[in-house]
């Protein structure tokens, strides 16, 4: 991948991940542009432009070789790599971060959980749970890839900054707060409280 | 709200109100657009075109008026006017979602929590626990805002289906799928597979 991809484009390719991973495990070997488009809301046409990008080329009237590009896409997303992770923060988010089962699919393995007060955590299992006080020197001693942080908005940043300055450069962040950090550092966020915002936005033309 | 606000700033809404409340708990009466671009890492002119969007004009040398400003947004996003939700799917999530303090927040009141196997459904405190089964009786009977759909992916767009043809029109998808409405339903997804396929992908270059 030598060529640059769009941010637009990154963002869709796990729709097209999952849509031919459906159609895969549904026996589908061929799909047209028009298919996928309609599965995903898109135009044939930004179907075939997004495709492109990364050697997609379907043939016309015959369409895409579905398991060929959905190994393609995986490849480049990275999934064919396995990566692991911790959780920071034991809360309700946190356990059911550690019980959720869709890691496995993007070829993660969780490995431990640590908040300041671990009699707290309960119900998770194949994973071990940690003191905070012994992240910087479990980060050190194991190979880390990903730091899930799903403490409070008010100590995120400082969670962040812990877990930066003990190699950590991926971070899921859950805490409802944008938080900074230097170049090299890569972070998505999940923030529910603004997807509510925008939900309760949004439906009220259509709410009494 | 006669004039239409496009999507990028609507999208920005949730933070500008989180900034400006933060500020106002902070005893903060009045803040420059300069000090709310830091903090959401947007330029200063793009703060004051979109804050101009909402008759927030603050004042050269003298800056914005917090509080006010944090008012008019809570009610253009519609946050002063409360709502309620079912969460439909008892699962890990869905019963995380159950016990999530964040509704309070934003006005919304969690009333019940429906799933085919209501056995499995613990730790969920303050709200009623009911089979799928009486879920278009309930929508008949209670007033129902929001659906949040928290079930398997397989099972989601008939679960969309059955809250939509009981009345209700807003719904927040935890479903690692892209439901598909008709015109005056409106929908958020929070969609943890894309959101960490997105941070694999783009951590490729900074990971070993």
């Amino acid at each position: 991948m030598s060529k640059q991809i769009s941010a637009n484009v990154v963002a869709r390719l796990p729709k097209y991940y999952r849509c031919l991973k459906e159609l895969c495990e549904n026996g589908v070997a061929r799909v047209s542009s028009k298919t996928i488009s309609e599965a995903l809301n898109l135009t044939a046409s930004q179907v075939r432009q997004d495709l492109s990008n990364f050697g997609g080329f379907g043939q016309q009237g015959y369409g895409y070789d579905t398991e060929y590009l959905m190994n393609r896409i995986r490849d480049i997303l990275g999934l064919t790599k396995s990566h692991t992770a911790i959780i920071v923060g034991g809360g309700r988010i946190g356990q059911a971060l550690a019980n959720y089962n869709g890691f496995a699919n993007e070829n993660i393995e969780v490995l431990a959980i640590f908040d300041i007060k671990t009699e707290h955590i309960k119900n998770v299992s194949n994973i071990t749970v940690h003191n905070m006080s012994e992240l910087p020197q479990y980060l050190k001693n194991n190979k880390v890839d990903i730091a899930i942080i799903s403490v409070q908005k008010e100590q995120a940043q400082a969670v962040a900054k812990k877990v930066i300055e003990n190699g950590i450069k991926a971070i899921w962040n859950f805490a409802p707060i944008d938080l900074n950090f230097g170049k090299g550092i890569v972070c998505e966020n999940i923030n529910m409280s603004e997807s509510l915002m925008r939900l309760i936005f949004n439906s009220k033309n259509v709410l009494n």
